[in-house]
């Protein structure tokens, strides 16, 4: 394990101009994210979050040093990994580690367990770490919260007190194994070694934590099959789902990072060109938003009907893939699916035409198919972006070798779009913090209440000059909604 | 009560030219209703709706005409009403009751209770009217099926069946008289005779009601209230909430008329001038993009954060009306609520502002507060559209009254756009009609589930050429959907 | 003749109602047109026009009417024409004829020859009505000045001369002669009696002429024709290349009044459609940012590469008319060519596609070949709309039987835009007529200097609320233009 | 001087790495070059460039290779410097002097004279280079072709012939005194040696030139400059104003590489801000659009009333900057002009605005001026983005110095906007070098006949997949023009 101190848990950072670095781009990053500032300013005198030892699980970036340094200034105490073994951004990491009045040789920030390139080994242990909190004597206490982005924070406690019932972690598989599968290794050598010792390590860990906060669809996912099947041991809130998040990181952060990313990428004029949109959920939204905003014509297609139809009524030509395959200077996929783009259609295509995934796993392109087509060979023409040459000579262009492309070409959302998102994940922190103790949460998956969001949104308008109208009592009753809301019913769309 | 025979309760057309100018509409409109054209192709054989007596209230408008011949030819009886003095197209009434095959001598078409213009008191009787089935014995039967917008043949029975529970209809009040109401006289009168003579009228005729299908926010609004109260009769699908209704008709439909109904009211210019939207619902959303695609400059007001954030993601300026009363050109509210747009700030519009409610009720904007003001003077310059002079000297223009201007100053929305609305309807009296008397629906409001909606998105998806993309069975399987929908959680938002 | 009296040449007003319709109507457009407005400030009190006879041939309508009390402001005496048979709006040819203080008994207004439908026969009496100005002895002196859209009155006074010079007028021919054309052998008819009663009548008239300024392309083609075969009897002032002209009133005002007639004509659903645009100069770019602004899909056909490159970088699909002929729901025409929608194009249309003409002459479609298809039949839904239907049982919607749309199915373009046309035409009245006379425009043909046009612009910025920014001397000097403009070099294209 | 030899003039590449990476990215901006590559295609046989020697001055970047290479696979001996002292991407450089088909050690390309980051003192040695022809007798030739950017090469050339005219170079002068221009003396040094030395070197020289193709608005203004005063010594091609340049570069060019530009340089949110656009000339109007099409609301300011009443119909407020400056967070300036930001704007700003130039020079933005504010400091958050801190506290960010932020910040005008602007390049070399010769055109500022600017539109269309449409030759008769074009009048404003 590199690049931090098992004992302090720190960040080793020794280069001061990493962590001065970082400490900058906080301070930009900070005048974008009102929502986690105004936070900080309601809260930090209260501090609702004192006692709370959260255990962060989510990309490293310099947005997530702001939520970090909100997190604390409320009064937790916060030990951080990130969720994706290429996002962490190191230089925020080394700040974060830092803290805002330490300095690299005496820090006096958070134990961050992250850098830029790490193996599946490292990530792994560097999960596990964030849950090693120890009181004054030494003692083991783990954390009380989970904060938690796609929930491989979760699913290792969940896994552990699996193998602590069933009383011991699976015999180890080895590559040719049949279900053999790398990631799953690695977590069961992490657990093997606690599991092992103690036999209830990770029991009372989990009975210690009163609640996860969730940032997205897979994590979500995961947390509504746990609790379907029973198996949920804490209440858990669904941060995805609130509209200042699904609606804004989807839609209004897609479309500014994608063209972001494929510029970066490929220099290639957008305007007078057509794009292909995989999807049009929030994610194709965006993204067709920004394709037309550039000049280009877009071409959707989708599955469901009624986002069909929203589509062409927006003024998309909404199409398969296979009729429209030789036509499209783009292809992007936003559908959260698998195998949408595949080998067939990439045989059709234009020459040089680019090939990106902003939706979600990188299956969505079946990149494994597309390397066993017999005669393909590939070249990097810079870092994430790839030319696959085709048997007929043709060539096309891969972004990210068909990951989120708006984080492996760009810098993923900016800043303001995820001051609503961390804002939420704060906001949800506090509520389990707070009340689950007091039983307002029993086990379960839950939306932040409609009134939480709307807080969200309130703390983004001053910075866009955007002013609200106040409802006279007399409106609120007429429309029969509290004059300081919520507004809406629990099912409108917006 | 003139223009229907008592006996026969038909639309007393006598005036060939009317049915045949309505006949030649109705064709037109059935090529823009692919929804209901496509209801017509699948269920025209097996006819679920035969046996169905459908008592409908909504705007006698050539569109419905395309709804009523839907209707019929899917089996089911029809008496219609309108709910709305105004809205009624003569000439789709008397080709309605003329029928696709009869002859304005011997009419084969449906009872229809409804012309342009009608007193409240004739709206009462008419609404009356469509209850009045009787069997060829002449015994009264009434409906099975109410097919309601805004509620008002639904609330009749209500009223009735509650007065005959009370044993008598309140007395009668008189202008003057405290907390008289000239539209509940009108009520009131209707239902004393029928209360009177039998007693259990209404009770008799609720009991036979299998359900109603809701089309507006009013009548829902109604109807969740009777709920809560447990007073609902019977089984009611709110239609209203439908994404393929509200998200459509609201928006896209908005987006069409509002410029239409400014346009045929004023002629002025929209393009280089400023609009003002107040309220940035789905009615607000499509109103700032049609003003937007004329290339004014929109500025909403909002009293929802979320709503608010939203439009200035969008590129909207959100201001509070006070503070660019003074720049804007047009003025529409879109809230739903009263008092938006007030004496007081009209007196600061400037010269020649216009002035229009796109949203429901004319009280949004203050017609009676603007007529009170010292000195105001108002002339017509031409039906709906009104300028008032103010003591300034400034003159500002009113259309419609504040009421609906694209019903007011246009012709409503337009077909396609109530095709949505309308298959939603269909759909909604099929599935009442055939499952209510089997107890899947017991007293309550419901919403169409959602692979109904996906349908209603479906029918309409060929007629603008756009071409769904199937889901492979293990595409479904990857996202846990079925293979043919529904494809969202019913959280999603759209 | 009918509606105005040989002796006073007034429109006869007799319809109190007419006349004060008009006026109504006036007052509103005179906000809509602070161009002439200011104009009227600015000259209102040294008269420029004064001593100024100005013979009028443009469309009667009450942005006309405006512009013609602008003109008399100024100054000017004046008489005016239609330019179209069917372009007046009688309640302003009304309110002009009694003048704003006079009364339909005692007129004080300006000679009116124009009424709503007149026969060519009346058109060209009309047209040299506007040419018979007498003094006060009788004497018959002319116009010294014509305003001309089209070129009609222009026309007539050169063949008046060419026939005096020839001396005669040819013989007349009957329909069926080879040769024969209805309009030219009115034309004659009108010329026959001066040219052989006086020998000289139009020679006189031509002498004491200043000037002419030209609206449209149309007739700016034929004084450049004339210019160049040196038949061109006095100055011109082309008006309609000012680039307040061309690019606002072909750009902005068809994005407005497209739409416009298209409602009003049909009601159809515009968004989600496919709009085919033939042609994208300034009345195609237009057009098509409109139908985009309604959320429709658009392809574009061009035979310019340079403006062809143009739809493409402006995000449109830019095809041949065969290929997507079967995919388009809307067909607008805005090439100023002819044959440009043919009958088998028609053939291959979808079923109730609307076919309109906004460009130039109704040959753009093909009408006559149209109606020559065996077996077609044509039915009128409402005045200028026609479905046609074809031997596949299949119809389209043609509007204004392929006449402009923007015209003849709603009300044109809005004063707004004409304020800009009509303070181009006063500018340039102002300059021939006070310029022309000391010999600073030789007969020739010439455009605005950029100056006056700027100056245009300027007057129309108040009404939007776009404040202008000033050069300082030096930034003046640093880019080589004076402070007050001219800004731009001659070829510049904005 | 540095980095390629005096003897064969060679650019020093012994990187093998440099020049791979130069010759792949030169292939991936040929498949976007459709004009230079169908250009090839015409002329590659003919080789109508055959004896030209063409010394270039341009941005010696990939697409100029593609440039430099279209032109020597048409004949043209070439050499090349860049106009610009850091805008040289040293690997296209590299490729460029390897050649398609050399080796590093063995190069067959160009003699190209150019490195990111020279010196001003090396900048003009590398443009006298591009003089230095000599045949195989070692005697000095020179070019008899000129291709320019900004007119640096031109400017030599006409100075060189001016001082020998006079006799002699000017005395040096040294900083302080007055009068003194770095770059004008660095100009003195080079012409010094070469006019001392033969006394008609440059007179010489200057006899063999054809003539000069310039790309920009700066050198075109020196041609005319020179033209008026009747000093130009050959005839100029004023590429710039060719339709496919100005309105393609300028307009769809920025609307791309703006917003690239900003979010390299900041990562911050576009949407929901407000973005402050100096100027609505072509520049404008693209920056306009790109900022819309990412959701931000724009105001404009403008000192031209035509192109400001455009901004307002285009739906933009349009403000003073004063009115403005204290609500915008984004400020670009297009103008061309000076002075446009000055230091009371910058002192006005809110926190954390963003200032770029993107339209000329970097006095756009008086960034002297703002270095002058007491208390004032800088700092640099990466390369070509600073923080200047304010005395009052705040902060701005200022991109690339206030130099071209689109080059500054990201990678300039894409491929596709360079082939356009470079076919007319090379279009206009073929038209002087097998022109000229021939007395068509005599010495003088002359634009691409618009045959040739459809032409080079017409190259690009395919790879847009837009078809033309092709006039009959009826219909090019009835509008005035041939089949083939052109199609429109000199004065036509696109």
């Amino acid at each position: 394990m590199k690049n931090f101190d098992e004992a302090p848990g720190r960040y080793k950072v020794r280069d001061l101009n990493l962590a001065e670095a970082g400490r900058h781009q906080i301070r930009l990053a900070e005048h974008e994210m009102p929502g986690l500032m105004a936070l900080r300013e309601e809260y930090g005198d209260s501090k609702p979050l004192a006692g709370a030892r959260i255990a962060g699980s989510l990309h490293m970036t310099v947005q997530t040093a702001v939520l970090i340094e909100t997190l604390t200034t409320l009064g937790a105490q916060v030990r951080w990994a990130s969720c994706n073994i290429f996002s962490t951004q190191d230089e925020a990491a080394a700040a974060i580690a830092v803290g805002p009045t330490g300095t690299p040789d005496n820090p006096s920030g958070v134990p961050v367990f992250a850098w830029k390139g790490e193996t599946l080994s490292e990530y792994w242990d560097c999960t596990e770490q964030i849950m090693t909190w120890r009181d004054d004597h030494g003692h083991l206490t783990g954390p009380n919260m989970i904060l938690d982005d796609g929930g491989d924070a979760t699913l290792l406690v969940h896994l552990g007190v699996q193998y602590e019932k069933d009383g011991s972690v699976p015999e180890p598989l080895f590559p040719g194994d049949a279900g053999y599968n790398a990631e799953k290794e690695e977590i069961h050598r992490v657990l093997r070694a606690s599991v092992d010792k103690s036999g209830n390590h990770w029991t009372e860990l989990a009975n210690n934590i009163l609640g996860v906060t969730e940032e997205t669809t897979t994590g979500v996912h995961r947390l509504y099959a746990l609790a379907e099947k029973e198996e949920l041991l804490f209440p858990a809130i669904n941060v995805n789902d609130s509209v200042t998040k699904s609606k804004f990181d989807n839609k209004y952060g897609i479309r500014h990072s994608l063209p972001d990313g494929i510029n970066r990428a490929t220099d290639i004029l957008i305007g007078g060109k057509v794009a292909f949109v995989a999807g049009y959920g929030d994610v194709g939204k965006g993204a067709a938003e920004a394709f037309r905003g550039q000049g280009a014509r877009v071409i959707v297609s989708e599955v469901d009907p009624i986002c069909a139809l929203q589509a062409a009524m927006d003024g998309f030509q909404v199409a398969q893939l296979e009729d429209v395959v030789d036509q499209a200077d783009f292809f992007i996929t936003t559908t959260g699916n698998f195998n949408v783009i595949r080998p067939e259609h990439v045989l059709a295509m234009k020459d040089k035409a680019v090939i990106g995934n902003i939706g979600h796993f990188d299956n969505e392109i079946d990149i494994a198919g597309l390397a066993a087509i017999e005669g393909v060979t590939q070249v990097e023409i810079k870092p994430q972006v790839h030319e696959w040459t085709l048997p007929s000579g043709r060539s096309v262009i891969v972004l990210s070798e068909g990951r989120l492309l708006n984080l492996g070409n760009a810098t993923g959302h900016p800043s303001f779009v995820m001051s609503n998102s961390f804002a939420n994940q704060v906001i949800a922190q506090i509520e389990l913090f707070t009340k689950a103790p007091h039983g307002e949460y029993p086990t379960g998956v839950y939306r932040l209440p409609k009134i939480l969001d709307e807080k969200v949104a309130r703390l983004h308008l001053d910075a866009l000059g955007a002013k609200l109208t106040q409802l006279s009592p007399e409106q609120a009753e007429y429309i029969g909604v509290p004059v300081s809301g919520p507004y809406k019913p629990e099912h409108y769309r917006y």
